[in-house]
């Protein structure tokens, strides 16, 4: 029951969240991850609620990799990267274009020591054009990738601006195509009749959320049309919505088939609908989905979460109170599947880490440890990898090179 | 320059957006996918913005992809798909668990005509537990995942409901998790100590979306913090917000950290602000930072949206106006890289495609072709592939099986 990849090396010079996420997922299926963090750490060590001052976020984040502290300033630490890369399937880095090109790394320079490296840069915008020059935060790629303008009610619906998702969605995304680039390009590499070839990929984040984007872009060739945001409802089906509850909470329902509708009209007590030509099919509903919206919004509103929840699914029709954290470390799905599991960690007690994604039964990932105190592995990595000795060790400690 | 996965051959049993949208990817970066389709065709060719009745999402959903229509109640039909099968490396499926095994295709019986077949099952709750039979709707994924909660106003901000991502996020999300996973078992089959083996993957909906939520579990189970939205803005960062434009747009702007801080007080002409306490540093500026946004509103209030990103760029503050999909169209970056690209379609004339990701330019991916007819390939590949002469064809057209 080995993990998919056992066996796989790769060397992650990345910090914040889309490298680290990249190899989060490589390291979750079982390949040896070794980062490479400056010596005060990747900076999401000091991100979100910490414990003790250490971040809760970095177990996840940090979790099946070996740390290895390096001050890439002095020239012994990019000679030890050099030394590394010779023992690396795969490299991912998240820097500013050109920026390892320019510290002496570039992806010939590495291809060198190890031909048939495969390298993942990830980036803002990419590693050529007019804009792969400029900051690379994750808000003004989601919003250049499309998804912002969508994350926010119809027009007139609100003043407010459109929201955030509320996670790095734009550089887990980019994290996720990077993981599945490199795996295609270590496919093409290793097969029988594979080439044994190194080479290089370029995942930039607003491509990444672009190429979500469904309808949007053709559409607005085609037709001119604007792809509006439409809040909690969805512009071609009806009813489908998020709708309040007595205890403050939010149900979202989806009726929009004409027998899901049909179950909905009964459950509420509206039979009545069903004769109504405003109501007849999912035109009309979409027609007059702010009239319908506001007729299930006066049920739910009479009642708690737990008692919609319930009545729904003895009506069979789809529907779930909208999960919080609680919620989600609670659901017994989640629970039987080991998808939120408590893993010891040496430095933060019992911690809830979420399992991994995909399940592969016969050869399943694994949470093997928790994210490591930077540095952790930096002495083993060393010796057992690059087979220096004590004295050149303590030379690399006087160099301020670890 | 051969694309990666040149030589992979996929077989799709999927329907609406997961599964397609898995093997758009693996098709985009080269490899042969054989999408089965019942007689009337994948429902997304009914989705969204039609031109003369056909699809314009289904240009790109579609795209490199062989279709062959089989009416699978028949049991001709299903004959045709274990022959396919042992054509084939991997093979994707989205129907209800247990679906496939029910009408005759188990994962066991496929092996038997292809022993190394991959196989990836993608649902709303995975192949087991207590949720499995339940109604797979991406927007009830989305809520159950922890998405939704966090895609709303801070509490007290709004009587509106959260709103939708406003595009299947957690069905694309569970694509990529899918594609990334196909290609793990295949190098964990095929590299040079490879164990030559098939492996099924069991990948949900709900998890997908999980896995991204960051410190939200872990900061629930040690702290029982329940991560809570928050509207435009960052939690732990300020200023980074959306803000009104005069001529009705948003704008993004990010200036969270002391020096970008510095920068915008200057732009927007309130030196006074460096000097006030309440602004000191970024634990300040969070602390006020609903004061601040309303600083930074009406300063934005009384520019464009052009005049707006002509001045935070100038003063390299990280900016952006949120982009709608003309925005997206007509993006230089986007141009210049080839994410933007028009392509041609027999059946809709010139149509926008997104690009690929990730870019691969030693052996780049392609758009070889955009979303065929229902069926455009069957006799192709009924001839070519199965060997399958005029007769046998005509049989099967008599049984309703093509």
């Amino acid at each position: 029951m080995k993990s998919p990849l056992e066996g796989l090396r790769v060397l992650e010079i990345g910090h914040f969240v889309a490298a680290p996420f990249a190899t989060r997922l490589l390291g979750d299926l079982g390949a040896d991850i070794i980062k490479i963090e400056p010596l005060d750490g990747d900076p999401v060590r000091q991100w979100g609620e910490q414990l003790d001052g250490k971040s809760l976020w970095w177990s996840v984040h940090g979790r099946n990799k070996r740390s290895i502290a390096l001050n890439l300033k002095v020239p012994e630490a990019l000679a030890v990267v050099r030394s590394l890369v010779a023992h690396c399937d795969a490299l991912v880095e998240n820097f500013r274009p050109g920026h390892l090109a320019k510290i002496g790394l570039s992806d010939e320079s590495l291809r060198k020591l190890r031909p048939d490296l495969i390298i993942a840069h990830i980036s803002g915008y990419g590693q050529t054009g007019p804009y792969k020059d400029r900051a690379a935060f994750g808000v003004i790629g989601e919003a250049i990738g499309g998804l912002r303008h969508l994350t926010n009610h119809a027009p007139g619906g609100s003043e407010l601006p459109p929201v955030r998702v509320g996670v790095s969605i734009g550089d887990s995304i980019a994290g996720l195509y990077a993981a599945f680039g490199i795996m295609a390009a270590l496919w093409q590499r290793d097969r029988p009749a594979g080439d044994r070839t190194g080479r290089s990929l370029d995942v930039a984040l607003t491509e990444s959320v672009l190429s979500l984007m469904e309808g949007m872009l053709p559409e607005y060739g085609a037709l001119g049309k604007i792809k509006a945001p439409s809040g909690g409802a969805i512009v071609t089906a009806a009813p489908s919505n998020a709708y309040p509850t007595a205890d403050g909470q939010w149900i979202i329902l989806a009726a929009n088939s004409d027998r899901l509708f049909e179950k909905l009209a009964n459950l509420i007590a509206r039979p009545d609908l069903l004769s109504s030509q405003r109501f007849q099919g999912n035109y009309q509903r979409v027609a007059n989905a702010a009239e319908l919206d506001r007729i299930i919004s006066d049920w739910t509103r009479k009642r708690t979460a737990a008692e919609l929840t319930a009545a729904l699914t003895s009506a069979d029709i789809p529907g779930t109170k909208v999960y919080n954290a609680a919620d989600c470390a609670l659901d017994p799905q989640f629970q039987e599947r080991g998808m939120v599991m408590t893993v010891d960690d040496p430095q933060l007690g019992r911690v809830l880490h979420y399992g991994v994604v995909p399940h592969v039964p016969e050869s399943p990932g694994a949470i093997r440890w928790p994210g490591p105190p930077v540095g952790a592995h930096t002495e083993e990595i060393l010796v057992d990898l690059l087979g220096f000795d004590a004295f050149r060790i303590a030379e690399l400690r006087a160099s301020g090179a670890i």
